[in-house]
């Protein structure tokens, strides 16, 4: 377990508390007191810490998905799927909605079809969309209606599609080569990742155009007082 | 205050741990137990909770927001930039910086100058971009060069212009009706909620080029485990 601690970078007390709650599965034993532990522990420790560290993700919610992910009549969409569900529900999908919330979602549906995208109907990402749609009118565009949430899709469509073929297309390293937990730890920390880049990309470009526009409309004060 | 509780929305004891703490100004004494707020207090309110409850920002934090705000010398780009910081790095700054992490700050200076924006070099957004990007070629893309920012960067400019735009710009609501703080409570809310609109959209990109590109390269087995 030694070795598994150096390897992993994960202290002894986590790995014993993850084999106790039976995240990981256990050595092989090789004596009473004795284990080994092999490459499948190291990627599956890898993955839990990516899970819970960098998702932030609570225990049951982990144990959830690895038991979904150690599942082989499930397809690696389905698992990719209900990864990245949990991390905009990390409790779950919510027990009920607003008529103005479903309302609000088979607009969604309806800018989905717009863009031309298939989306399951029960991906957390439609709530989402939703609420965040309904959030934006009341608090910063009255009236908006469900379709300014286009420009925000087509923003991200072609970045989106050259992501997946990066990470799922034929000329990704093959997802034999690591086995599922290896490929799921690229995809859950390449979609945290890529959302800090992709936002904190919007607000520098916010500050960029917003000091081209105060530039074009500044009379002299406002150009003096600019720094 | 109860005139302000309901109003706002916000509870009598949050107010009164808001005048004490000194965010909110005191009322106007009309007897020495009775003052009446007008408002200025409940779009200040409003900013408060935006900030704390969207935004997730400490008590510390807000009360150095304000004073930036509140100061007639900060002109509302300043301003707009320290909000936008403070919301990427609540604590403030980072002490110090490795090497490698001020090499890629450099890296990101010059992905700014391919796309054309002109960033503050104090921003926060610099700083997050470099550790992103690092931590990306440590995780997900071994020995991608900082470039790989540009396609994040080309992807959200026409959407940030378009909120500038509808933000700053001549179509906006004058800043002047409802003042700084109702034009800060719109760009905080609109800053997080485009945020989640954005990184919700990706992630249904996702799920639509990924079923896409299984479907292209299916053979007969795996279209049939697909749902």
């Amino acid at each position: 377990m030694a070795d598994l601690t150096r390897a992993s970078g994960v202290p002894t007390a986590s790995i014993k508390f993850y084999l106790r709650e039976g995240l990981l599965h256990p050595g092989e034993r090789t004596a009473p007191n004795q284990a080994t532990y092999g490459e499948s522990h190291l990627s599956r420790l890898r993955l839990i810490r990516a899970l819970r560290e960098v998702a932030g993700l609570g225990v049951e919610t982990i144990r959830r998905l690895l038991r979904t992910i150690d599942d082989p009549h499930e397809d690696v969409l389905a698992v990719l799927g209900q990864v990245t569900d949990a991390l905009l529900e990390p409790d779950g999908p919510p027990a009920s909605r607003t008529p103005e919330q479903l309302a609000a979602e088979a607009g969604v549906e309806r800018v989905f079809t717009i863009l031309g995208w298939e989306v399951e109907p029960t991906s957390a990402t439609r709530r989402r969309l939703a609420d965040a749609a309904l959030a934006m009118r009341d608090n910063c565009l009255p009236g908006a209606p469900i379709e300014m949430l286009i420009p925000y899709g087509q923003a991200v469509a072609p970045l989106a599609r050259m992501e997946v073929e990066m990470s799922l297309g034929p000329g990704a390293q093959p997802s034999s080569g690591g086995g599922r937990d290896a490929s799921l730890l690229t995809v859950v920390t390449g979609t945290i990742l890529g959302e800090q880049i992709l936002t904190a990309m919007r607000r520098a470009a916010h500050e960029h155009y917003a000091k081209l526009l105060e530039r074009g409309k500044a009379g002299p004060k406002r150009a003096a007082r600019r720094r």
